[in-house]
């Protein structure tokens, strides 16, 4: 089958004959119409975890097969949360259904586990969503990311009355941005580029351009997402005593940081990874969020390599590969 | 009067010829009886914060004179909270007793306050607590530090089935273990130095050495006390996923971090500076915690220079200085 594959030669490929996969018991096989490109299948390409296999893990599909009793998702349209875990019934991470902590996890396209940018994939049924009726495949291939600015709420209350600042204009802040915003929660976002923090404007976001903000410690909470040391110096700049800063990007390494304003200011400082798929669903299906400005290409399977080209351009959001109709 | 004092050529000195305070309307004179010397005060003398004037804000003394219709500690042996706000009404940090984060905070010995190392001291009544009579004043100068440790709980509810590692065994991560251990919470002190250890130990805490400990990433809570970069990277590798890393001292900056373990495990990194005094003098009330084995020298005011380089000791633990009987 069609695959993008980054291979043990550390080189990113578009293949035609690599081996279609069997689901295991359990397992369903979904046929892919729409794989997105995330920034972690960049960093793979340049050695992130080590992996090696078929990238991707953002995707809608359609199962087509099912290797358990329980048939119920056979035909539908779907989106897999991208890890699955050990299951054993002690495991305390499957227990909760927060497989991405299980040690013995298998994450789609990054950890012990082909990805999605296939015309086919595997996963256990366990992690299959059905995407409701109304919802486009283009908005619903934006679920993963969507669940991973749901999953701040999951770790976080924020109260109705607290200001929030989403530094970052990139795909990760302004999904993050119209995901609260879409929530009623009071959301500023902070970015460098007008052309993207309009985006979120005409969907009812407050923006303000970096260079017109003013940096001041008043902010409740405060959303790092420009993966930069110097975003997270400014975040904990604006972080009120005892707020928290949310850590959702893997700030770049190597760098030097002082963390003394954490202590002084009590701030609490909170890692936040991915999320559980169900929230994020209902709100596409609430149509309260709108993606589609942020697409800034489709290209067939087959143009898979400039897909990736087009990624790194800068001013390029999402960019989306479609593998079957 | 006495003080020790850093002054504007940044000198460490001890002067006889201090002017004695008059405290302001609301405050109380208080003559101070013990000081003790905190890392932050060394730190101080290195240029922290900026500060110039009489250090210390570690202390027990007696209410010689109130400036205000409650005379009620006058004559009370008493120990200040090290900091207090503007009082303004709208003040929501003053108003949780929070002084320490009010923008117009005054605090003693670090911040637009003199300190007490010095034959007498003002602070606000409000921030005075009387000392419980059968509370030795060597054991009630540990106040401060241990309402610091004390304050983990004020911020994180740590749950009788967590298991808590605290990394150093200086001064901070003993208080805290003996703190922590003295509220019937599972904790286990990592330190470098047997002698250190041995002083938790004999009041029933856990120990291990840091060259016999294993680390594993299975602690609900991991105290950070030794303020070295290399200890945060340590503790982000033993903190469990969603689990909290409590930033207790400033970590020395300048330094290169990853912060990336913080995003992938989801970890809450909490920073936690000083706390409110009543659950700690409750606590030295209730005679669970012992500091007399932490005690490495008792100074006279006059050889207070001495008590510095005592200070600068490896192996030292708390130094005092003794202002009057």
């Amino acid at each position: 089958m069609k695959a993008v594959v980054f291979d043990k030669d550390k080189q990113l490929k578009f293949v035609t004959d690599y081996a279609k996969p069997v689901p295991k018991k359990g397992e369903a096989l979904v046929r892919v119409t729409m794989a997105g490109i995330c920034n972690t299948d960049y960093e793979i390409t340049k050695g992130y975890m080590g992996y090696v296999g078929i990238l991707g893990h953002e995707v809608v599909g359609i199962v087509e097969e099912i290797n358990d009793e329980d048939k119920s998702l056979l035909g539908k349209r779907v989106v897999p949360e991208i890890s699955y875990g050990c299951k054993d019934p002690d495991c305390e991470w499957c227990g909760k259904k927060l497989y991405r902590h299980c040690p013995n996890r298998h994450t789609l396209g990054i950890w012990q586990k082909d990805g999605c940018m296939a015309e086919y994939f595997t996963m256990p049924i366990e992690v299959l969503f059905e995407v409701p009726e109304n919802v486009p495949t283009k908005q619903a291939v934006f679920v993963e990311p969507l669940a991973a600015a749901c999953e701040i709420l999951e770790q976080l209350h924020i109260k109705p009355f607290e200001k929030v600042v989403i530094l970052g204009d990139g795909k990760l802040g302004l999904i993050t941005a119209l995901a609260l915003n879409a929530q009623n929660i009071d959301v500023l976002l902070v970015g460098k580029h007008q052309n993207k923090l309009d985006i979120a404007k005409a969907q009812g976001v407050q923006t303000q351009l970096l260079q017109e903000f003013k940096v001041e410690k008043i902010y409740d909470v405060v959303v790092e997402a420009t993966g930069t040391a110097g975003g997270f110096e400014t975040a904990m700049a604006l972080t009120k005593p005892r707020g928290v800063l949310v850590l959702k990007s893997t700030v770049a390494s190597g760098k030097e940081l002082n963390l003394a304003p954490i202590v002084i200011d009590e701030i609490t400082v909170l890692g936040s990874r991915c999320g559980q798929f169900p929230a994020a669903l209902r709100l596409l299906k609430s149509g309260k969020v709108d993606f589609s400005p942020m697409i800034s290409g489709i290209y067939p399977a087959d143009k898979s390599l400039e897909a990736f080209e087009k990624n790194k351009e800068k001013d390029t959001l999402k960019v989306l590969i479609e593998f079957s109709k």
